[in-house]
């Protein structure tokens, strides 16, 4: 089976088009693609540009490349058509029918989906962010107070990145709290904590995966012992049974679901979709 | 006008229906929408009870919602479909051209788009965010050697909100050092820097727009003073010509434009796609 190539077009980032494409593209197992991003294309010069490269990799593959685009001017898209692919635009499909139920015309105006059109929703993910960073793993402010949802977890299991995504993805106030000795020789949960019990989601994952991401940080030593890696997780386990937390087992999810899940159990609402 | 609601549907995470949905009603001036999303209808009775929502909306507003979804399984699609709304789904859409090109049935499971089906990819995200994380504001490590890119700017210019994104999103090892009075009086860049210079990108931003996000930090004193702004950003705009290193004007633009500029600018390779 020939390697095709995947193309991302856009006016703007191309993260709606690389989005898109990819949970697609997934529908078809077993096969590969190279992906090529082609953001900002808003000149002739660059839609010419553009035809080329997908031309060269249909004739390299021996077969023609998938385009997904999300151009919204039309002088573009027309040219950027023309090219030796299989051609597959959102605007095209969903413009019309969208035109026609809200009886408005659509601008066809570049750049604004990720664009700076709202200011607003742009420093929600920012401070979003911050706080992330400054609340991260029982960090500086235990600002518990504001947030939208507190991670509780041992090392490795996720909280960080999780925080960050739901900061930068939905300008959502998350903190986390690292599970260690301290809270399982007391068997307890600190106070400022159990103040905001209905905030917090318990984050656990296998064994054996946490030995694994572990052994990357630290390969030797008891940190990334299988003894100590089920010691902390059985102990994590018997915490949030003991208080009630919601768990969700990060083992086989990604980051985005790992997200998405925590703001289904806890109702903490989207302040921006990015 | 009244206000319509946009659901987002979803048998996984719905951030593809959000991403899509987003693009396209950007494309249209002056509304609002109400927006909820829907995910992990996995379910006949998650799918009816969508339909439930869906059709409260229609009747409370008035006027029937717009549906973005990204079910693909068909059952539970059929249910949602006969809601009260305007029904849009991009595998409807996207998946008989992809199948009759690929010569392929797609397999119809949920879950993949954003599932854990390649804990490579995962892994190489965690990664990346841990190494931003470390090499955040010239930090711990300034592991310089293995960066994909390295972004300099003033205090708030908007380097680690980039850095967390690149490395969510692309898996792209992105590292910031901020420009300050040790740079400005030497008038040179650490040598650490100079040689990764083809790293290098420099981040600017108006010096209003910038005084307005350090007053959100640090109300009163020079920090947020018109006069210290204006003064850093006129340092750091001389070094960056100095050095020739490539400018990008944050101002404008959202997390998603200075990434994708970044990676454009830098010719730095996406690791993944998110």
């Amino acid at each position: 089976m020939s390697e095709r190539t995947v193309f991302f077009l856009s006016d703007q980032t191309g993260v709606t088009a690389e989005t898109l494409g990819h949970s697609v593209l997934t529908q078809f197992d077993g096969r590969q693609f190279r992906q090529v991003t082609l953001p900002f294309i808003d000149s002739d010069d660059k839609a010419m540009a553009a035809v080329d490269q997908i031309n060269s990799a249909a004739s390299n593959d021996g077969v023609r490349p998938i385009v997904f685009s999300t151009l919204v001017q039309d002088e573009f898209r027309n040219v950027v058509r023309k090219a030796e692919g299989l051609f597959l635009d959102i605007f095209d499909v969903f413009l019309g029918p969208l035109e026609e139920e809200l009886e408005q015309q659509s601008t066809h105006e570049a750049g604004r989906a990720h664009g700076m059109s709202n200011i607003e929703s742009y420093m929600k993910r920012i401070e979003a962010t911050n706080f992330a960073l400054a609340n991260d793993d029982g960090g500086i402010t235990r600002n518990y107070e504001v947030a939208d949802v507190i991670l509780l977890g041992v090392s490795r299991s996720g909280k960080t990145p999780t925080c960050l995504y739901l900061a930068l993805q939905y300008g959502v106030y998350a903190a986390n709290f690292p599970l260690t000795d301290e809270e399982f020789d007391s068997g307890t949960l600190p106070d400022i904590l159990l103040k905001q019990k209905h905030k917090l989601v318990g984050l656990t994952i296998a064994p054996t995966r946490l030995q694994q991401i572990r052994k990357e940080r630290r390969a030797l030593g008891q940190y990334s012992s299988a003894q100590q890696v089920r010691y902390e997780l059985r102990e994590a386990e018997k915490m949030f049974k003991k208080y009630g937390v919601p768990q969700i087992d990060t083992t086989e999810f990604s980051i985005e679901e790992i997200s998405s899940r925590i703001l289904d159990s806890t109702g903490a609402e989207r302040r921006v979709r990015a």
